[in-house]
């Protein structure tokens, strides 16, 4: 590990991925929440008035969950690991749309980087679904809000104001 | 199309790839950009103090670079295209590093999503990079900064005020 | 090419990606079906009775799309192909689930691949969504039901008897 | 859980991947089976005549056996598991080509999906490397033959009527 | 593009993916070869010594092909293409067996890469095929033989002396 | 298993993924090099004068890693394999740049191909990111130098006398 801390890095900076070999498997879990800020008629377009309109909400919801599972291909230096649950919500909120994922391994090494990417893809694909009516929608304050298992400790962080 | 204007969902709400195959070829240009807010000595890391410890940057450039490639595998709706250039840069702001993305194509519809996709990318593999140091990094504020090229018309947002 | 009509191996019976580079960029279609055969519970519960339930045939439907997509990575000796459209329903029929998948491109070669992957894939995520409460379900009659485009001509089957 | 027993809809009827945290890691078998029906004469070619000839049941068995491996990149809401073997035989049956898969695993989820996966895509496989001289083969009778392992116990099929 | 050549890097030494959007698209082929040395008896097995044997020369040739298809994937900066055709040929020589691979496209860039990308994966399958009978086998000598169309002009590169 | 010891071929001479269910998981390591033979200028170039320059080296480095967690992908009988650590190492030697990968993984089957993958993946990767400055570079030597762990007993092989 490099002296000052980016693990990542081997001592001369080249990047590395990390052993974890000599790390214990253990149950572990990370959630993880951003928004999409859009307009309220966007919003009320993408939650729909009519049974089916829901579609945009599932189709992210899905884009997110097969993101979680491409996150080692995804990000350079990222382990791969099985994933024994993800989970995806997405819920309005007074910005817009507030998506929320929960992800679950035994492994040795956390999933913080699953939770962030399933978040951010299906963040993405709001977008997508519903930039035919909208354009500046913006994708803000993804981050992680808990993680528990691992030696490093648990981290919780408090929730975003923005998204209550 | 749904009355509604969400191309991607037909007129049941169901999820659809939209036809283009009507569409002119064309050159079609996007940018897009976000921001990762950190503690000032976690970009002082990331940026590097010795010649090497660029790396971190480096890599998520890359990741950026390669994620835009992938972005109809990840987007559910997307069209696969050819991307004829990719571009990526991260540089310092105020709140920590700013990425930002240009994608260009000679296709039948845009690359906001593959210019959005590498931006997001790029910000998650900058998180991975720096996330043993500082855990409560914020990826915020990813859109769209422009496209042009194609039908509907070219588009420009000014610049984030928070990532001068 | 071989001299019995197998294109896909060479003179000496070994794989190749044939030649399609002296071919012509023409508009090409290809539609394709299949049919999950499920007991009318099953199919009941797919369908949903309650407006949220649809979610089963949504997230097939996007499994299909996102399936032609990589047709080329699934099926060795397929081209790469750009596709203008890809389009799944699926829809009650007698026996179960009727998958039916349109795609087309402006491209070299054909896409029937592609519709009968997506048709394919839609199929098995049907399977999936649905075998917690019937494992016997059979996916059969998937095939081919027309193309258009190419110099091969255009081929168009009649509709399954056993969909109707 | 949702009440009606689909376990990849959450309450809300919207997608889930279930959690199998909980699962012990016990060792799991899948087989299933798929038969392309074709004309006698497309069977003869498939076969070869000559010692050569056979690379097109090769090509497939080999397309199966790869897409077993890619099953939870397919599937939605399959969970990534390690493969501990996969087998995939073809041999004549009235109709045409059988085609038979098994798949093992020592894991937390069951490998039917994984199993089904590949008959399906080695069907597709002959399809495509017959496709030139027939055209209207017809993949069907793709099912689960048996799962051992797990809790929710083994099954057992019997076999199809029309592959012997 | 940088002052000292690296057109993949820029001027401050970043990677790019280079704009390719202001080339003519035209038809462009690449050939390149590598060895696989092995011992004597070695090279018989994976030629086989009756007719079914071939199969490990039928498996390496496949996986060349498919990881051609998959080369802008691999390689970070190499843009997607669609590819025309691709051909691997694996043929005995005198240190062991000697793979060749003839990529073709109509696109705005070359395709050395791709071609150097179906050699080296069919030449790491052989390894992988026949591991169990020598582990100290050596990839050598992998190489471009020619390439054809775009700006740069061709090149022709004499054969490998050691694969004759 | 077949009687001549290919085991990824079975008693017909068809390929199979074969059965490790039987092995114990335990702690693997393997070390694979390989050579890029290029002119003295071009490895300047490579290395770089300045302290950005040495970024065609973090590419390579980068894309090895990331395709050793793709060499199940690639290798069409690799089983997939969770990877603890992957490090590429290049250096310059005598005749251009050598490169070094070491793998390592807890598992039922070792770790050969994953670090042979990661060596030819940065080598073709330093081919693309030089070749503007050089077309008749060379990828050679690319083998095995250890493998550990695992019933089949260690393996060592001796330092490579062209990369000294």
């Amino acid at each position: 590990m490099s002296e000052d801390g980016l693990t990542h890095l081997d001592s001369d900076g080249r990047p590395q991925m990390v052993d974890v070999s000599g790390k214990d498997v253990s149950a572990r879990t990370a959630t993880a929440e951003g928004v999409v800020r859009m307009a309220a008629e966007t919003r009320r377009l993408a939650l729909g008035g009519s049974s089916k309109k829901g579609d945009a909400i599932t189709t992210s919801i899905l884009a997110g969950i097969m993101a979680a599972k491409r996150t080692a291909e995804l990000i350079p230096l990222c382990h791969p690991l099985p994933l024994s649950r993800v989970n995806v919500d997405i819920t309005p909120c007074e910005d817009g749309l507030r998506v929320a994922a929960e992800v679950r391994t035994s492994g040795q090494t956390g999933v913080e980087m699953e939770a962030l990417t399933a978040v951010s893809v299906a963040c993405l694909t709001l977008y997508d679904m519903l930039k035919a009516v909208q354009k500046d929608m913006e994708i803000f304050s993804i981050r992680l809000l808990s993680k528990s298992g691992g030696v490093s400790g648990d981290y919780s962080a408090s929730p975003a104001e923005d998204s209550a």
